[in-house]
């Protein structure tokens, strides 16, 4: 494969391009680091805004008029609609999600589902990569939305600049539908179905429940929306862009993207150092397990002993 | 602390001192691996039950009803609840776990539940070392009940000789609910209340969909069940005691252990290099992060130079 072509081709946006590159990328094939290498200077412009909040909370239909909105003012817009709860099968549940039908033929759009695939945490790295392809061709902004909720979605938008938590109301007590680390992540709430009776309840409750919080410079604003017919969906950009603009006049965006840089380099470096352990292991590995299972060691011991055979000790 | 004095107690089975060095292991003290080292030949003995399934599907209940057959047949139970999914509070929001009051006053049952702290991992490692203290105070059975049905779960799950994954009628398609990945890591099922009107339709549909899985040794059984009222709880249990001869025959439970004891090495083996690269990295990391976000270097090439400079370079 020509990947000094390949990566020519996502550079001007190519369509074919991207989606071959986001496959190298989600199979892990070896030539999906070389790619990275060539498109990591042509990135850093895309603005990625996180959607994640309670299964049922309408997130879909919330990134499509957002997507909607966004590409009457021109923008180029990538979507990236990823499920941590599918551990092994490797989009078939997304089926749904892969609707954004309207935009189908829309080269300003471009719209990829991800599933997990083999190892925990290795979602979170090839979002970060797949957001970097879409950053390269030339997104101005790249959506990524979770399916629920938990830590696993967490992991996910920490790739974006701003999270959009999204509630409803009427799901009981919001406090125990978002849990506590949901709420700590969010730069921006929406209450979504705010047709509902109980909407306003939601969003009283919710700013209460902020001003609990710790103050720091930005009070993350509740915005009420109503996905299906595009009420409040202006009022949502218009937020994040505060918070954009916030986070770029006080320095926290450059922050906040060195931070997700450091992350992602101890990220790299703790897999490659995990490959290496693994190939060094050879029988080492069976041997000690055997010593833990008949109570001669514990897994601790076991473990320092492993490091000390494949030359990696502490 | 006298961790020698400690591990004793927990031998002879005190409730306070079990309470104590389940603290200990979910803090990360440093005692703790001192502790777990004492207990580790005691351990082994414990057959480990997990259940897990979609929020709603009665797990609670059914591992009430569970401890109450336990504990008439004589067995000393442990009960683990574990929620993933609460990525930063410390357990507040399992309180309505908490509940299996009636064996509050039983010395024969001992109930923990946890909730993630801190790394992403560490709760099915935690969950491991929580297992093996139970095991070591002496239970003969310990359930551990996760809240959701995602891949954290799946994970804290990996810790069970027999996974019993916990399915409802009326939850829309069953497929759907359950998730591909929960489905593969399945030894029994259990649809519970099985008093609703569309129960057999879902035992089997379930049933169809484990003849599309391929064939093994074990084809897992299918039980209906209504845990608020004991009904099918005695089959459960007998599915499961099914599963665990056939597993003690054919070799299978060893060999699950050991594979699981393996996985456990690497993970603490890879915790340590992980702290390791951490303490050598130093100022390193602020200056590679510098130059990624330049656009000089690639996330990939920082790893590399973090792991060269660390001197734990491949």
């Amino acid at each position: 494969m020509d990947v000094a072509a390949l990566s020519e081709r996502v550079l001007s946006a190519d369509p074919t391009a991207v989606a071959r590159a986001i496959s190298l990328v989600e199979d892990g094939h070896p030539e999906a680091f070389e790619l990275l290498r060539r498109l990591h200077p042509h990135t850093g412009r895309a603005y990625v805004v996180g959607l994640t909040g309670p299964p049922g909370a309408g997130k879909s239909t919330l990134v499509d008029a957002l997507v909607r909105r966004l590409r009457s003012r021109g923008d180029r817009v990538g979507v990236v609609a990823v499920d941590p709860s599918s551990p092994f099968s490797g989009g078939a549940l997304l089926g749904d999600r892969i609707r954004l039908a309207d935009h189908s033929t829309d080269p300003g759009v471009f719209v990829r589902s991800m599933a997990t695939r083999g190892a925990a945490g290795g979602l979170a790295e090839a979002t970060g990569d797949v957001v970097r392809i879409l950053d390269a061709m030339g997104c101005h902004v790249v959506l990524l939305e979770t399916v629920g909720a938990g830590q696993a979605e967490v992991d996910v938008v920490g790739a974006a600049d701003t999270v959009v938590v999204v509630a409803v109301p009427g799901l009981g007590d919001t406090v125990q539908t978002l849990k506590a680390g949901i709420l700590e992540i969010a730069d921006v709430f929406a209450v979504n179905k705010a047709d509902r009776p109980d909407a306003e309840r939601t969003v009283a409750e919710l700013r209460a429940l902020l001003r609990l919080l710790p103050a720091s410079g930005w009070e993350p604003p509740v915005v009420a929306t109503v996905a299906t017919t595009g009420e409040g969906v202006a009022s949502l950009l218009e937020a994040v862009e505060r918070h954009r603009a916030y986070q770029e006049t006080s320095g926290r965006l450059e922050a906040r993207r060195r931070q997700r840089v450091q992350s992602e380099i101890l990220r790299v470096a703790e897999a490659r150092l995990r490959a290496e352990l693994l190939a060094r292991s050879g029988t080492n590995l069976d041997e000690l397990a055997a010593r833990v299972a008949s109570g001669e060691l514990s897994p601790r011991e076991a473990a320092e002993r492993l490091l000390a055979r494949a030359a990696l000790a502490p």
